[in-house]
């Protein structure tokens, strides 16, 4: 019997809906922490929407502004220091998932005196936390609609996603028309991450049991495969945006994850170059994807990847599993790195061979190996990196 | 912009997890009101394990046995003086929609002094409801994830369909395992309910504005049209259970709303006939289903109907869309008359030629027409229904 337990309580206005964004903020809290990353925002005139509508639901602004891509846990320190010294009450994440990311930690952080580190390595159980509102400014992480935060510590080459009751938002803005900005390397690399929570932790799994659910996936693939490059040859197409935007928080909400077990093998692995380079996460799995499908392709793999390909790249039907899976394998390739236009090579991002063996050791995080479609060791994980070179 | 706001608290627990059932309910309240339907989960052995586990949480339990299908607000009267009479502060629903949407109402007639009538009507607004904890014995209606309750009235030949806060589950409890012992006709009935969620109110309609989202349906309708019959030759197959079950809830909490604009003209056509005549809800809509098909068809929805066998019913790719539409047409009648072997006239059930124009009346609600593919008027509704006999 598949049995899980399914719960996602956040609110979730989809569309031209950012006015209302003042008074459901004014629901959880008087004095919002307004966290965002790099600035885009303000150029966008994003900011301004938000700023307006906050202060028109007569709620006071404290401002957090600089969270980078791949989220330092100082960083999450520092902007814990603002909402304490504003005595903050409600949290506002305006950004990608990075910016989510650290406002999630934020919310705990709130309430307990030391660094932070140590409610993201969970050495400290949080007792409450600080209510959550996103505004998700690109398609990409779905941190939007779940309860996990990515930080990264690179003091010690760590990067852990610990899972957090109050990190699932509250109430989620998602305006679509917000990510017509998006440049074309940002919606590549969000999309190759969107792929990425359908296929590397939901749908490249063991055993499915829940049939509906895995077609719903394919769905959800074959359409982000689609409208992906529609999103980057036509920024504001409003039909790419939105499929694209609601991709984003539908496949992290809980809803898919319930027609099998979990693996995240792309992900841990992915963790390993990111303990050491700074590499947008999306266009490290990018790089990883098809050669973590090549190094493990065999007859039992075979008919999961040749079945995707069918469903959601075109691939014709009828082919012995092991070709079809090669032509899956290639088309994989063709989406991220031409249709995409993604660089395929951590190479070109300054990756050095020499470190590839500390990078694989990073990976597994002690473990063993890493459990997937094939398990992983240390070796195979090596291996990969160095196909991706 | 496609704009719509999704909210879904409700906590599911899916599979073998029954026993935890009197804990759950043990944090809404410590006195329940059991309500189930004709005492089919005393002879299946569920009554007994859910009394236990209540039983061991320290949960004083009231019983109201005996809401019928179609439920009649009398009956929620009669329920809603047990409530009181044992100041019960949480509502537990074992049963299928009719006990379900019946218990909806008594989470808010329970703070109510006039007839539970005023509140389905909403001549009375609620103010508050009792926390409702459901336990779905069959796959059909999916009120288990929703906020709406269907209730008649037999004295005014009505049934509305009114929403209610409180009247979404804080909790449900989804034992496929329990709907082994639902007979061959149930079983049926239920998918061509469930069908009928996904076709009638969310795909057979004007406007999709996400792709995937209707995509998705699909992969739901493909599956339900699939196990339904598995699940009637084989009643304990374990995995037609799951997508039956898992289908029936899933249509029907949210997430799937977001296609398009949402009509239930089926819906509506069919409360005519239950206005009336004791046929339960999911076989008046099968009987409507490809009446309905046959009589809108034209040059205009026939793409529609003809993606829709395309995608889930095997009908050919690559025919002209009226040749294709009714090829669907008659594979949904296929599946409904012989794969599910259901009656397919109204005749059957009683229902006379001569009541056929106060049905269609009655199916207008006053209004002028009923929205959906094509508008239909009374007198058209009273040609389908003329079509069913």
């Amino acid at each position: 019997m598949t049995t899980f337990t399914y719960y996602n309580p956040t609110k979730i206005y989809f569309g031209d809906q950012l006015s209302k964004l003042g008074k459901v903020v004014r629901g959880y809290g008087s004095r919002a922490l307004l966290m965002y990353g790099g600035g885009s925002i303000k150029r966008t005139g994003v900011y301004d929407r938000i700023v307006a509508s906050l202060k028109e639901a007569g709620v006071a602004v404290s401002e957090f502004r600089g969270v980078e891509p791949n989220p330092q846990y100082t960083t999450v320190n520092r902007a814990t220091d603002v909402c304490k010294a504003n005595d903050c009450d409600v949290v506002l994440a305006v950004g990608g998932g990075s910016v989510i990311d650290a406002a999630k930690v934020v919310t705990q952080a709130r309430f307990y005196d030391g660094d932070c580190w140590d409610l993201v390595t969970q050495k400290v159980k949080a007792e409450q936390g600080l209510p959550l509102i996103a505004v998700p400014t690109m398609a990409s992480a779905g941190s939007e609609n779940d309860a996990w935060a990515v930080i990264s510590n690179q003091d010690t080459n760590q990067k852990l996603d610990p899972w957090g009751e109050s990190f699932q938002p509250k109430a989620v803005f998602i305006d679509p028309s917000i990510t017509y900005t998006v440049g074309a390397y940002q919606t590549a690399v969000g999309a190759a991450d969107i792929l990425s929570h359908i296929t590397d932790i939901r749908y490249f799994i063991k055993e499915h049991k829940i049939a509906f659910i895995n077609e719903m996936m394919e769905a959800m693939a074959r359409n982000v495969i689609k409208y992906a490059p529609v999103a980057i040859s036509e920024p504001d197409n409003e039909e790419a945006r939105e499929n694209l935007s609601w991709a984003s928080a539908m496949i992290t909400g809980g809803i898919m994850d319930q027609g099998g077990t979990t693996d995240m093998i792309l992900h841990l692995t992915e963790y390993g170059i990111a303990a050491f380079y700074e590499i947008p996460h999306g266009h490290g799995i990018a790089i990883l994807m098809p050669r973590w499908m090549q190094y493990i392709l065999n007859e039992e793999v075979a008919p999961v990847f040749y079945r995707f390909g069918v469903k959601c790249l075109e691939v014709e039907p009828g082919l012995d599993a092991m070709t079809g899976a090669q032509k899956a394998i290639d088309a994989v390739s063709d989406w991220l790195y031409h249709k995409l236009g993604l660089e395929s090579h951590l190479a070109a991002f300054g990756v050095e061979e020499a470190k590839l063996p500390e990078m694989a050791v990073k990976a597994l995080r002690g473990m063993d190996v890493l459990h997937g479609l094939t398990d992983l060791t240390v070796e195979d994980v090596e291996k990969i990196f160095r196909m991706c070179m």
